[in-house]
């Protein structure tokens, strides 16, 4: 269990350090949005073939959770892949703010009004977060379920967040991982401590959604 | 056969959701062109091996179509398909359009004249869309037979729809698929319910060109 | 064959309708030089897995010269492939004419000095030219060596394409295949009929380079 | 070993063809910071299949390095492929240097202070360098290990690299090779020469972090 914590810790750690600091470092006026979006999707192929062979990379509580709710984990696994994937966003978080000219104040924060890249209220935030990562589950439970292909899990888990963030990066910057909102939140303060609630409950919302078409076995393949 | 019809519905809700939403949420000057082409292309990825073990993941009613003319697809099943996707379409039109600000008004139309991004007219619009959709309809059969590398589909054909929004969205902003421009169109109304007929009509003759050179047996592999 | 010659022949137009696409029906200023280096590499990953299993997808004279020379095509199956490949080519490019606002007069032709779109000279072009279709055939000879992930060619083939693209745009708006440039050529006449010879003889070259590392066995994996 | 020393040597010149070619022959403003990126990602997909079969495409001394400090790879070996890499990346130089407008002036060299495109210093170099190569290894070295899917090596560790560029070029132009590094600055001189030692160290110290975790287990998952 300590490697697959490591590797969630790391995992984690990367997603947020390429995907924010894509963000960051670059930013929408070097890389646009697309460059970005591609920068989240990116981190997960990387780290679904880096460390995915240890702890099969979910490097998102929400994904963990998912995974719970078909049934897929144990409880007691879960915990542990959230403690490791809190922990690992913040070191992420820290590395970033080590390289980054603006420090912790800028680490690539989720948000709504007026933290929101483009002005979008709590409405659509909830909505899209909710949305978003219902899809980003059933993508991902059915690319590693018994008939999926799994050796693409990785690609096609990557794309799927990749084109989330084209998408939602508008509306909330995207999060559909609690993790990756509380490391930036945390170090940055203000705004998005205040806001941090809404992407926790939203992706873990959302994520039960989609876990419970596979626990109910509607977007389980016939045997 | 409902866990099919779910699939499809869903897939179909998502492919409209992240396709039409990287137009109008993000748009041309936040993630350009491009990055609307990757969404719709990214999207089919995601839902290829999300839902593909359970359905084969169509999303689309010429795909139906062109695997029912290359006998690989019986009638009752595509109109199984086709309600499901058609659905499908609306909802994902739907929950954009909750988020979106311009709320239904501007849910990414198809168009041609006046409702094409470039100004292309009914006659561009007539050949390009006949000609891409029959071009997919080939990229997808070829992938899925016999010979093919089935496991590389989800892959291929997103990266091929992703080239056809590339080279089209100027044109019609790219339909080849009935249900895509139906959703959009149904909620929206007005020029985009008129022209229609259109992106209907020319998806499922490209559907039948593509599938008939499979059909006999012109692209077939020899045994 | 003639299974072959048709998939050779819709492949090549495939290629050119998508590729020089999206420089003329998009452009520069819609999807970038980086949008259409991608609808190159896109239009080849979508054909190497729906044409492939019939022909193997070569749609390049190069290529085919290429695995002549590295002694996996016999000389008859090449010039077969060859005239497929340049009767497909016009054909690609009539139906991109038949669809753009301007004819035939732009059809993404290559060329150097005057009709290159960074202004790179004859000297510039034929090192470019040369030196990316050997890399480009040492890609396609790797992969789909007896040791090579074969599965994967499409993918590794049509990226490799896609980053000659974003490199080489700017010299000659990339040929690494003969086909490629003839088809708009001949159909816009004028300078891209002049400077035809280049890119129907830099590509050969390059191409001869690249076999000949494979049919002296320097690039071929240990048995 | 000749033909390991031939594919090393190949290999590392087309990555800084490639991916330096894509900053000096098209450049910010051509294919933006983005295209730079997937430049020197696709450049290692191509090679991976292409020469991978052969010398499994290190084509970057850290890379050497970290597989010798896990235990893959022979010191004499390392060696060996060290010399090839150093030397393929100065011809890669030369050829680009052959085409560029700008001659030897400007081949994409790496830096810090003043030579940071974003304007970073060298306490931001050196973090960067060291984690992002740390990162870059660990990808690498999970990929290819025995429970990794290493047919996806080439897609996953070009994906990486490509990351690894969106987020860091602003701030060293992204080295993570020492190769890479030396080859323009060994041509162009000046102060790419005199800041070569950070692209040469800093890279090396992140080999080895990440070569650790896979020497002491931590990262290797369970038998």
């Amino acid at each position: 269990m300590i490697k697959k914590f490591a590797a969630e810790l790391i995992g984690t750690a990367v997603l947020v350090f390429f995907g924010c600091g894509a963000a960051v470092l670059a930013g929408f006026d070097v890389v646009g949005q697309l460059g970005i979006a591609l920068a989240f999707g990116f981190a997960i192929i990387a780290m679904a073939y880096g460390i995915g062979p240890v702890s099969g990379c979910h490097v998102n509580p929400a994904v963990s959770l998912g995974a719970f709710i078909a049934g897929r984990m144990s409880a007691k696994d879960m915990v542990v892949y959230w403690v490791a994937q809190f922990i690992g966003a913040v070191i992420g978080a820290m590395i970033l703010g080590a390289i980054a000219k603006t420090g912790f104040a800028h680490l690539g924060q989720n948000g709504f009004d007026a933290g929101s890249p483009g002005g979008y209220g709590l409405h659509a935030a909830l909505i899209f977060e909710i949305v978003a990562t219902a899809i980003f589950v059933i993508a991902i439970l059915g690319v590693t379920g018994a008939k999926g292909h799994g050796a693409f899990a990785g690609v096609s888990i990557g794309i799927t967040l990749a084109v989330i963030h084209i998408v939602g990066i508008q509306v909330t910057g995207v999060s559909v991982n609690p993790a990756r909102s509380f490391g930036p939140a945390i170090l940055a303060g203000g705004q998005a401590l205040s806001q941090l609630w809404v992407f926790i409950v939203a992706p873990l919302v959302g994520a039960v959604l989609g876990g419970l078409l596979f626990r109910l076995k509607l977007l389980e393949p016939e045997a």
